[in-house]
This record gives C-alpha cells, sequence and structure tokens, in this order.
C-alpha cells in the first residue's frame, strides 16, 4: 500500500502555490505560479532520486531506473496547472500520486525491469493558451511544435515566450520518448462514483469534444437613439448561439454536453450595442458522429441567426479530439489492480479530456479515476478525501507493478 | 454668422487628445486624456477672456461678463468625455459650439446683457462609472455627491479619487449656480435628421431611461464531465434574457429600444460553466409608462429564468432618469432661431440622453440637434459635415442671443 498521509501532504503543500481566492487556486500556465510549483514537483523528484529531463514544450520528466537497460519505460503523470479558479487535485493527484508511487517503491525496495518515468504535460487547461492537453498533443504529433508555440493568451503573449520567460523551455526534442504503457491518475469530475459509492472508475473511454470560437460582428451604434429596426446587434446574436448550443446538446444528452464559457463583447459599454462578440462553444460526446452531428448543426444555426440579424460570422475550431478508446490490456490491468488492491471499481467514460487521450495515439494508455465530491470540478471548491486519493493511487501503484514488472 | 471653418478646426484639434485605434476618440471620463482635454478647452477659454469656474464635480464653467451686473446668466455647453470607442462630435460639439457661440460675439463686439458661461459637465458618458450624465445630476440634485464620488470603475478606481488623481475637483458646491437658461447643441445620434434632409432638429423632448444591472450566480463546473440536467449554467440565463430585452423592446417599438452592452462572465474559461454572469439592460422609451411596463415584464421575466435554471438573480438599477419635456419658451426661441437664420427644421425627440434632461429640471432647458451621418454614434466612425456643425452652431448663436438679450 502507498502512504497515503505523505500523498496528502504534498498535495496541500502544491496547492500552496498559486493559491486561488476561494481556497482553491490559480496556477494557469506558464505564469510564476507554475514555474514556483514546478521546482518545488522537480525537489521532490530530486529527493527520490529520480533524474529529470523536460523537453521543448517544458513538459517535465522524472525519470527512476528500471533493472533491464532495453526495457522502455512505463510513465504515469498528469498536470500541475489549474484553471483561473480551478481546485487542488484535477491533475495534480495524476503527478503526486506518480511521485508517491515511486516513493512507495523505494520504501519497499522494489526495483521494476521498466523505468518509471514521473510526468507534469504543459498546458493541460487550454485556459490561457487554447487548446487544452497542448504539450501532450504535440508530443503525440497531434499539433505543430511552432503552432503551439504560437498559441497566444488574452494578453497576447504567447506561449513559446512564456514557457521561456519562467525558465522551462527543455532542450530534449517534443516526442522523441518511446513509451511502454502510459498511467494517468485522475479524480473523476463527474458525479457517477460518488452517486454509487464505488471507489475506483475505471476509465475504458473519453469522450470527444469540439471547441469552437465564434466572431459575431455588427455594427456598434446608440443603445439609445438606434431604432430596433437598423440594429445589428452582436449579443443579441450570441445570445441566440448560446441557446442553440444548449438545445443541441440537451437533444443528444446523456451523450452529448454543450455550453459556452467564454465570453468577450466589445466595445463593452452599457450604451453601446454590442459591435463584436467574440466566445467559445465547448461541445462533446463519446459517440464521434453524434459529435460531428452537433457540429453541423450549430455551424448552420449560426448562419442562420446571422442572417436573420444582419450580422457576421467567423467559426473557428480552436479545439478538438475524436472520441478515445484506452488501451483494453491496460484497461484490464486497471482493473486486475482494483480487484487486487480490495477497491470496488465500475467502468466509466471520461467526460473531460486528459492528456492520456493523447499519448494513447502513440502508445498503450489507460486511466483511473477516483471520486469527487458532488462531481464538482473547475471549481475552487473541488473537493476529495484522503482515502479517495489514497486507494486512487494504490491501484496506480499496482497497475504500474505489473506492467512495470518486477 | 459663426466661424464654421475656426469651430472645426477646433473639433479637430480636440479629436487629437485620446486617440481611438479607428479613427474616433477614447478620451473617457477622468482619464489623463480627460485632463488633457480639459486643459486645451481652458486655454481657449483664457485666450477668449472667459473665467473658468470648476465645481466640486470638476464641471467646468467658463463665464463671459454680461452688462447688467443682476441677470443670471445664460448656459451652453455638454461634455468633452467619449465613449470608449467613441466618436469626435458626441458631446464635444456642444461645448466648442458654445466656445464658437462667444468667439463670435468677441469678433463682432457683441455684449449682452446676461453673462454666458460655456459649460463641459463631468462624466456624462457614463461608460466608466454609471450612470451616465453624473455631474449633471448632482448639479441638479438628482444624486447625492458622495454618492457620485464612490462610484467605481471596472478595476475598483472611485470617481471621487480619479477626479482628484487628474486634479480637476474645483472648490465650487456644486449646483450652487443658478441659470437663467440652459442650452445644448449635440450631434442626433440618429438618422431621421438625414434621411428627411433637415438642417436642424428642435428637440421637445428626450426618452426616460433605465439601467438594469443583473448578476445571475449559477455554479461553476466542468463543461465536459458535468451531466447537462446538473448544470447551473449563468450564461444560459444570460443569453434568455438578452432574448428577452429584445422581445419586450420589440413589443413596444417605435415607441422603445432595449439592449444590452455590457457582458462580463466569471471566471471566464473555455471549459468552465460560467458561474456568474453581470450584465446591464438598456430600456428606453419617450413614454414613462411604457419605460415602467418594460422594467415591470423584464424583472418577472428575469426571475422565471432564473428559477426555471436554479441559478440565483439579483437586479440593480445603475441608471434612470424619466421623459423630458423641453422648456416650451426655449424650444420656440430655438425653432425662431433656425427660422431667422434660415435653416429647415423640424420637432424631434432625443433618443439618447443628455445633460439637458437633468439641468430642465433645476432651470428652462432646450436642446438643438444637426444630423450625423447613417445615424451613427457610439461608434468611431461617428461622422458629421462641416456645414451641419456650422448650422447648428449657428442657430445656437441666435437662440443665446435672443435669451441673453443684446
Ligand atoms: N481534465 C480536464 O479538466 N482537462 C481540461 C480539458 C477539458 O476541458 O476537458
Ligand atoms: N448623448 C449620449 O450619448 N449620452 C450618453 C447617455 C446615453 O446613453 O444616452
Amino acid at each position: 500500500k502507498i502512504n497515503g498521509d505523505r500523498l496528502w501532504d504534498s498535495l496541500m503543500d502544491m496547492a500552496k502555490i498559486g493559491p486561488g481566492v476561494a481556497g482553491g487556486n490559480n496556477r494557469q500556465t506558464l505564469t510564476d505560479a507554475d514555474g514556483e510549483g514546478r521546482k518545488l514537483f522537480k525537489s521532490w523528484c530530486d529527493a527520490a532520486g529520480l533524474t529529470m529531463g523536460v523537453d521543448e514544450m517544458g513538459t517535465m520528466f522524472a525519470r527512476r531506473e528500471g533493472t533491464d537497460p532495453e526495457a522502455l519505460p512505463v510513465y504515469v503523470g498528469s498536470h500541475l496547472d489549474t484553471q483561473p479558479t480551478g481546485g487542488k487535485y484535477d491533475g495534480v493527484l495524476g503527478v503526486l500520486g506518480g511521485l508517491e508511487v515511486v516513493r512507495t517503491m523505494n520504501d519497499l525496495g522494489i526495483r521494476t525491469k521498466h523505468p518509471i518515468v514521473v510526468t507534469n504535460w504543459t498546458n493541460e487547461e487550454g485556459t490561457r493558451f487554447a487548446p487544452a492537453m497542448l504539450a501532450s498533443g504535440v508530443f503525440a504529433g497531434m499539433h505543430d511544435q511552432d503552432w503551439a508555440y504560437a498559441r497566444k493568451d488574452h494578453d497576447g503573449k504567447t506561449f513559446g515566450e512564456e514557457l521561456e520567460r519562467i525558465g522551462w523551455k527543455g532542450t530534449e526534442k517534443t516526442g522523441d520518448r518511446k513509451i511502454h504503457a502510459y498511467y494517468e491518475l485522475h479524480i473523476e469530475q463527474g458525479p457517477i462514483l460518488e452517486d454509487e459509492n464505488i471507489d475506483i472508475g475505471v476509465v475504458t473511454h473519453g469522450q470527444g469534444l469540439k471547441w469552437l470560437q465564434v466572431t459575431l460582428t455588427g455594427k456598434e451604434a446608440h443603445t439609445g437613439s438606434t431604432p430596433m429596426p437598423k440594429r445589428r446587434n452582436a449579443s443579441l446574436g450570441m445570445a441566440r448561439v448560446i441557446e442553440l448550443v444548449h438545445e443541441v446538446a440537451m437533444d443528444y444528452q446523456p451523450d452529448a454536453v454543450g455550453a459556452v464559457g467564454h465570453i468577450d463583447v466589445y466595445p463593452n459599454s452599457r450604451n453601446i450595442i454590442v459591435g463584436k462578440a467574440v466566445f467559445t462553444i465547448d461541445i462533446r460526446s463519446p459517440d464521434k458522429d453524434v459529435l460531428d452531428e452537433m457540429d453541423t448543426r450549430i455551424r448552420l444555426g449560426i448562419e442562420t441567426i446571422a442572417e436573420a440579424l444582419d450580422i457576421e460570422c467567423e467559426v473557428e475550431q480552436v479545439g478538438h479530439f475524436d472520441p478515445v478508446a484506452f488501451d483494453p490490456k491496460l484497461v484490464d490491468t486497471v482493473r486486475a489492480a482494483a480487484d487486487r488492491a480490495g477497491y470496488t471499481h465500475r467502468d466509466i467514460v471520461s467526460g473531460a479530456g486528459h492528456d492520456a487521450c493523447w499519448i494513447n495515439r502513440v502508445a498503450p494508455a489507460a486511466m483511473i479515476f477516483c471520486p469527487c465530491v458532488d462531481g464538482l470540478s473547475h471549481n475552487e471548491a473541488e473537493s476529495i478525501s484522503k482515502e479517495w486519493a489514497a486507494a486512487g493511487t494504490d491501484v496506480l501503484f499496482h497497475a504500474v507493478l505489473d506492467t512495470a514488472e518486477i
């Protein structure tokens, strides 16, 4: 069994870096706080005798040697970056759970045939720089690295500049590593495990996603003196698109979700009709056909809405991944590990995207979920119990032991 | 006749201060640019032999003496502050038109019985600090001055702090001045005069306004892993309110308008369901009963919308003025002045709020409109011709001559 107290202490220590305003964290990717979090993680890795590698996307790889010089490493990890109003566990548990696995192996004097590499992927959240899972996406060959470097935050700063600024641009070519297997432990971020009182989610699939950034262009004009029929009101167009996204998602739920979380209107003055609205639609489904149908219906709907209001529309896809089926053999290993360690478990589909979804394209990958209170995530109030964290990490430990071979 | 070239040159000189990004102006109230604009205006007033007074709200009063020491002054003016993406004429024409009136009197050696006071009211636009027409409102006793000082901008800076910072907090008690008559020249900000090819709008009424700032509070949660029925989505609520405002305004138009121009959502992340949306509804009508009905319908509608989505709502009125009927005698004077100066004219209702609307409560007031291209205002592309500006100022000149008595 892993050491649940030590794991919890590390989680709490990491949560001190980049505190939020309501008990959670604001440790967005490539901020100073992200830099500090990385330093703390590195110090822990050093203390555990791991060797740190950093690739050109800033992803951190902390390696524990194996006994067979030929054997490819087993990777475990997730991400240390958070949402602007994020929780203490989303991502962090997977990284520090991985660290706890090697700490436990050190305690028990366990040597594995395959090396173990604890990984912190850069910019999983995608809030500051869209899309999400950016570094693992480049690692898996899904995005061009120069394109990733050129991604801009709200203030126009680029990913590449900010990575250099915080001092974590490594020299290792991204994606050069060969992976024997990848395990990622994560909080469920949904309500199923807690509702059913089950310890472990064996993640068989991940749903697909599209992020559509919409720009509606009307005409700035006076809210008081412009007659209703003369208006070209971009905020009204946006309102109709938000409703449309909801309707389309409702048509396919529970096999789909959809919402608009990011909105900027210009010039954002109480007495100016909105001349430009920029906002991002997030639609998801575990079924690729459903996702594509939603995409088509929404794009057509936007055009109809824009035409009726005499405004222009532009839709740019700023994020996308297809639904994922994780590696059946590794999924079996997780299931068996949960059984062996004596935890209740059920198969589950991930509602969120994860670095494992990209890594699954270049190597066998699987995921382990633990419950979180009320299914709440991407909220500073995100919460899990010490026992849930320990159970998930225990299953990770057993799965890794199995795959890395003693 | 006034000097149309000199007027135009002054308009163009003022437009150099606080330039916008698209040919217009961003000279928002109590910014450094506002301070610079005030300095330039003061230098012109000094050169014209006027004496400057500044009240505790920062309103500037440039006085030309009359021949009768007992006679109350005739006030002319408007505002030099602009929208964040404003035009070069909205407000500015009324102040510099007033200046041109006294410059012309100086040229012609005209002495009037009543003094003339050219006025620049602070914070007419209301974008940085709601509500609009703040200083004229305090002057007219509609708002408490300390309440006005405490108004906050988006960054939390107060009106009072910023007024001191730019160095334009005067010592004169606000509202102490007695006014014989107040004339305000302004661009129409609507399409009627241009459409009908008429030189001058004789403003008989101004429509009433309400600004309702709405806060909808749902629950921040993951956009991917939170099932549709579990969501408490504040952006969806906002979308429905925006549509409701439009529907209500359409029901009463052409006697009403309504829109939402200001929107902030939190935490504004693509993959977080909006937990809080703050936005401002702007509704207007020349008919007080219609305005009140719209208000009631919208407030009820917001409650219904919030209830259906299990979100909380709060509505705060952050701006309000009733419809205004300007002083019949001064309105007649404007009409006669337009006739005398040989311009075509028609009676018109102001769609926008103006400082004259508040001053009308404490003294006789009237307004003169000139056309603007395409009725466009609150847009950097706002445009008028030199001839339109000169015609409006000419009518102002004749009306002032009449009221101030030679
Ligand atoms: N796990 C997680 O929240 N990832 C962020 C990407 C997403 O929105 O699914
Ligand atoms: N004239 C003008 O645009 N005033 C600002 C107040 C309003 O929104 O009507």
